[in-house]
């Protein structure tokens, strides 16, 4: 009994956490059933007869969760049906010419070779990547068919039959999956990786903070509650295998929603890949929010400013990164963030070479150290990502900006100054300024602080450039 | 003309990657073959009839690389074709109670509930990791036995049939796959464990040397070669999903070779996670080889000793584990190793402390006290890691020693001491010692040196303990 309660319960979490699911499972019974009605109904049973079992395996294996998956693979189901349909009636006939005696041989000997041609085929890793199915369904057809005309004479007959039924049971899981609550595979990769961006970005903006609190022993509960508002990049780091099959099923999809037909989903994988690194660092420096080597308050308070900074916007750049894949508009304002955070690290390393460590302990440097190595190293790949997600917006033709005719008023009082691109490198730091008071900041502006309001307060007025480059005393721009 | 020639030469490829799969595509053939007779052969189809089609049907969805992959498959359709059959036929016997315009529509809701039901379940995580196959099999054979009864009336017999010819195919498949060239995945994950060892030991073993040497000006092809020899190990970071079916299917198979029928395969997936975790350690290492803040030479010099010395002992405790897990012995002289290891750490320590790094650049130190964290991370590990081997000695009941009688009189000279365990925490060392000239060390030493000649020279017989814990000053041990 107690058994039973916690099946229903498992059901319950697995249906709450994509309701899809049940439908999807509705979905597969009605097409079933519908199928099924080959064998009730005497024309139809009369003319496909116990081929109508062909219809009832083509749904069962090919009906997936997603259009893409089940567009795929029955595509490959009926495209190698077909093929093997062919060339086992070529076998057949050949068979058939060599008299009684010598055709369950040349049969056999086909069989054979075809069966180990293809297995040895499967190994080859781009086509087990693709065609697996399309090859398990070739060996399969094959050897059905020049093995069972053996018997039934009427080979061409029998094949005509098996491929117009597996072809019905294959359009039938094909247009209930497109039309009845679709389940779209690039949907779901976009959303994926908007989401993860969302999850390193929570990480970001508080890391700063939690990094350089003052420790105070407010016991393993205030711990605890920290480690599980940090835990959600973790499902990050193990995303790979699953955006890899959704880029996959979404490459067979027609085009829907805002995605055309040849949407780049593969510069989905890039961008994800690359968030995949950052969430690696991301994993390294959370260790060091309750390593043993605590550093002094001493020194954070002295770093403090800088390494805040670096984290807040790093994760504020994520945050917009987020917001503008899931509205498809241009990451703008996310390159402000980035410059505001190398200008942040900047500051650090110039805090770092006037001398601050000379009275630090050894071990607390090494933590210290390794913390901030790991922060740089973030912000580097927060603008490697971008950039990435610049080449996916123009790749995917992201729009260029929203209408908000709420707040169109507010940002005509300012003349807005965009950074269009900062390099920054030891010797040098070029700044490129353009003066263009146009909607596109604008917009990016209100689009960030509205949508920022929804899960934290967000500081995004005194959102400001500060590219100092004290180390070679060479250019120094603010922007306010 | 080319294209074809690029296929032969890929075939080429994956053949000589494992000439294993050469042997399995004959395999497949064969039984392929063999089963197809069922057609050819009068007394034969004469009691099977077009239900010999199964039979093939079942031999090329079951028949897969390794046995226990085979044996799993093939259980899990037998077993679900059985439980779906008697299901299937109450299922009729219910509808055909019903009348003759109660049947159809009766028949149809048990189809749609009995699918969807079934693939809701399939949603369970832990019934979509071992059952996925069992349950799709489960909703075809359901429906195609319910619904076909419908006609056939002789539901029983058909039933039966279909089952007879399912376990033919499933029961041909498995005895080729064990009696013929047996490909077995726990073999395979029991290689592939220790040759990840040996992946990160090649590593650590030239490490230290390749971080503390003067970079002299030698041009990109010493860079390149260093690449390549290096990123060996960078296979081991995405082996989690490969150990994962291999241990999975590993459980269905039984005792073969020196391993019983219930061998502690998960304990082997604990021993590869560690290791996995020291992979990413070590990825993190590399990047500082060819870092742009490199370190300068005099800082090198003065702490070169203890980081080769970490570096090389970590290699060496690797090297032997994989060695003592190849031949099934206990990893005895790796906690040797493992000590001078932590040793080494307790130098490095001291020497940091005493004022070294004052005149560091801050950049530098940035990278230097990175790679050390990252080193001592790895040595950490090291230790868990032959924990976890150690426990996996027990599990597994791996041999305490190997005869060497070719060696034999060597040992003899000395009398071993051998370190138990050593804890060195802060502020207290404790090592226990125990006088012990017995063939466990001995064959050790043996072993060690023999089988590290085929890769490398190996200075194994200047194995010694230096514990000294001088930030402390309080035990200083020295066994050499």
């Amino acid at each position: 009994m107690e058994k039973v309660r916690e099946i229903v319960r498992e059901g319950r979490r697995v249906a709450k956490e994509d309701p899809r699911r049940v439908v999807h499972s509705f979905k597969v019974g009605l097409v079933l059933a519908l199928v099924s009605s080959f064998y009730y109904y005497q024309p139809l049973y009369d003319s496909f007869g116990v081929n109508a079992m062909w219809a009832v395996m083509t749904v069962v294996v090919v009906f997936e969760f997603s259009v893409g998956a089940t567009l795929g693979k029955g595509l490959n189901r009926v495209a190698a049906t077909l093929f093997a349909g062919g060339l086992g009636i070529g076998a057949h006939h050949l068979a058939s010419m060599s008299g009684p005696t010598g055709e369950p041989i040349l049969l056999a000997v086909f069989v054979f070779v075809q069966a180990a041609l293809s297995t040895f085929v499967r190994f080859f890793p781009r086509v087990k990547a693709r065609y697996d199915y399309s090859l398990l369904i070739f060996i399969l057809t094959f050897a059905l068919i020049s093995v069972s005309g053996f018997r039934e004479e009427q080979v061409v007959k029998l094949t005509h039959k098996r491929i117009s039924t597996v072809i019905i049971g294959g359009l039938s899981c094909v247009i209930i999956s497109i039309f009845v609550c679709p389940v779209w595979a690039g949907q779901d990769l976009h959303s994926l990786i908007a989401s993860n961006f969302e999850k390193l970005s929570f990480f970001l903006l508080d890391f700063g903070d939690k990094y350089c609190e003052v420790v105070e022993n407010d016991g393993a509960k205030e711990v605890d509650k920290r480690k599980k508002d940090f835990d959600n990049y973790k499902s990050v780091l193990n995303s790979k295998s699953n955006e890899e099959s959704l880029a996959n099923f979404a490459k067979w999809e027609p085009g829907h929603g805002q995605f055309r037909f040849r949407h780049p989903w593969k510069q989905y994988l890039a961008v994800g890949e690359l968030i995949r690194q950052c969430a690696y660092r991301i994993h390294a420096l959370n260790s060091y929010l309750n390593a043993d080597n605590q550093v002094s308050v001493d020194i954070k308070k002295k770093l403090g400013e800088p390494l805040r900074r670096m984290s807040l916007e790093s994760g504020k750049a994520m945050k917009e990164m987020s917001i503008s894949l899931k509205k498809m508009t241009k990451p703008s304002s996310s390159d402000l963030h980035v410059q505001n955070a190398k200008s942040a690290c900047k500051s650090l390393t110039n805090l770092l070479n006037s001398g601050i460590l000379k009275e630090v302990e050894p071990l607390e440097l090494v933590s210290l150290l390794t913390a901030i190595s790991l922060l740089i190293d973030i912000i580097n790949l927060t603008e490697k990502i971008l950039e990435s997600l610049h080449e996916l917006a123009t790749a995917a033709k992201f729009k260029n900006k929203i209408e908000h005719p709420l707040f169109s008023e507010k940002p005509k009082a300012k003349s807005f100054v965009s950074v269009r691109s900062i390099k920054c490198h030891d010797d040098h730091v070029v700044i490129i300024i353009e003066d263009d008071g146009n909607n596109d900041d604008t917009s990016k502006n209100d689009n960030g602080s509205k949508e920022v309001s929804i899960h934290e307060k967000h500081e995004d007025d005194d959102t400001h450039v500060d590219a100092r480059c004290v180390s070679c005393g060479h250019t120094s721009v603010c922007v306010k």
